[in-house]
């Protein structure tokens, strides 16, 4: 059997002159409808107001946008275009804080030129949109390779919690966190996922309900608020969710209220897993505490629906992400492996030290 | 310092040919607009459709209720009146079934002809009215003592926690919850409220934040998903929610995400507490395994807001409350005192056996 995946959530269309097309998934589950980018200003806005979201598209997003920001640089002169390349990557990386994977993506685009010296101008051109197309491709098979090492968690007949969303259209293919569900949804496994809404701008309900129902599979939606009773009647086996950043130690940065669920879980005995892709890791953040939160315009949650549903002169507390430290996390799964559990030591042995997952092109 | 409390939530106006007047609750933080109520089926979908919510206020209005279903009956006989009180009676029971309120002050409704065997029916129906406005007042004055047994929770300088809404617009005035706080800002007391959204319906953000802001009280709102991480910041030294069913044992039915924040604030050292008058009490009910929980239309999840907000045909989780388990309740403020740590046996003690708090009618 094989999987109905929505389409790209991103890609790349035509050669050099060509456009990134994203899936506008602030339009979902309402409609599916596509916003061809083809200037660095509006893959910036897409980015920042969630058009294309999730880390890894993120870095995705931002590596073409790299290329839409230079391609048309005039000069010939390879300062210039480094100048020209420096100033982009500023700029995109500037539109969301937390997520690794934006830097991450952005410090291979700058790499080529440093790897490739003699090229001209008019040759890094190119070079800079294979990288990007190969950066999705990358996170195609490291999605594959994390549902690979994740299937085992999958067992026959068993209830799944995830948060937000971290399946095919926050990645090139297939997710993080749902990789491991639709491989073996492919084998025929069969089991229920519960998505949680994720308040404030509903990935969980919009994204993830709708993906994972469009591929067959089995979920049911609930308010962030219910996941404890839902814990506490025996539903849950596990809990798996995506990260947008982890840290050294293992601590890890994921879309507000993962850290409230990883709590939960361990109450109620349910083992808390986390799937994310090589980019996911910065082994040059030390621990949690050092990874910075984005925080959002309260408007998205006072008006996030059209009307006002607070009223408009009340502060509001409005974190994007939050840190769920390493001892609540039973394992993370990788595209090189499940790491479990996750400690400083393991991750080192799997990811690599500081900075060297950095230089990682080669996912397993 | 007066504290300034929203309008009467639910009050009737008039003499026995008058009307139920409450706040459509439905329409804040928009827009305060007033509902008169004529007969029994304005106020049956007035409860039905949350514009009159809150245990405490559910009751009155259903007491309030039962006058605009009986007044009108034609004819002279005690059997006919009784007859037409039990179908008022089981058509308003049936508008909602968690908080024993409702029932509660239907039976103290069904108990007037009982208790005034003598009366014709010219003479019931004011004796009806009478009861009906006395359970309001009583109600009043429960939200006042609950706010004195419970006014020294609230230490100077301290963060409080609540969801939903628990405050005078669920109550008569002052609330049960936020009583405590009312009193306290009276006092002069500096503190800080963060209340919950309350998906889905937004009570937290619609009601609370509004009342309290409204009250000039230093209240901040936030997604239901974010309690966790707040409390790990350190900003919250105290939970305090209502409730809308308490079991003999102790444990709670209420807004549904009060079991994960008792949960949470356990884990994070953070002292939980519940604030209900005796008609929330239900001793009929050994334990909260046994409390009926509603589980509402999922379009109200699915489209809250207006537009869609998850995949139509996706199965949806929707209970309205949850039950918390005594032991994870540091105390439970009431109308006679504080109850700590709550337990069969120290409830019975301060609110009677089985069935006995359904007979008091003095609170203190």
């Amino acid at each position: 059997m094989s999987v109905k995946l929505p389409p790209r959530s991103i890609e790349w269309v035509g050669g050099l002159d060509g456009c990134i097309r994203l899936i506008d998934q602030t339009r979902l589950p309402n409609e599916l409808t596509f916003l061809d980018c083809h200037d660095v200003e509006t893959i910036y806005e897409a980015i920042k107001r969630l058009a294309v979201r999730g880390a890894p598209a993120i870095g995705i997003a931002a590596a073409m946008g790299v290329v839409l920001g230079v391609r048309d640089y005039p000069g010939l002169d390879r300062a210039g275009l480094l100048a020209r390349l420096d100033e982009v990557c500023d700029y995109l990386a500037s539109s969301r804080p937390t997520a690794v994977n934006l830097s991450w993506a952005l410090d291979r685009m700058r790499r080529q030129l440093r790897e490739h010296e003699a090229a001209t101008v008019q040759q890094l051109k190119p070079v800079l949109l294979s990288e990007a197309k190969l950066i999705r491709d990358e996170d195609a098979a490291m999605c594959r390779a994390i549902g690979r090492h994740g299937l085992g968690l999958i067992k026959p007949g068993c209830g799944i919690l995830t948060h937000c969303n971290a399946g095919a259209l926050a990645t090139a293919e297939y997710g993080t966190a749902l990789a491991p569900l639709y491989l073996a949804h492919e084998e025929g496994r069969q089991f229920r996922v519960y998505a949680t809404e994720t308040r404030p701008l509903l990935q969980g309900a919009r994204l993830t309900a709708w993906e994972l129902s469009q591929a067959g599979i089995n979920v049911t939606f609930l308010c962030d608020s219910m996941a404890g009773a839902l814990m506490k009647s025996g539903k849950v086996d596990l809990v798996i969710t995506g990260a947008d950043r982890i840290a050294a130690n293992g601590d890890v940065a994921n879309k507000i209220g993962t850290y409230s669920l990883a709590v939960l879980a361990k109450a109620h005995g349910i083992p808390f897993y986390v799937a994310a892709p090589t980019s996911t890791f910065d082994p040059s953040t030390p621990d949690g505490a050092a990874i910075p939160i984005e925080y959002r315009d309260p408007d998205e949650i006072r008006r996030g629906f059209g009307p006002l549903t607070a009223p408009a002169d009340v502060p509001c507390y409005s974190p994007a992400f939050d840190v769920t430290p390493a001892e609540l996390i039973r394992g993370i799964v990788t595209d090189r492996g499940l790491v479990q559990p996750p400690t400083r030591e393991s991750l080192a042995e799997v990811i690599g030290g500081s900075g060297s997952c950095r230089d990682s092109r080669t996912p397993t």
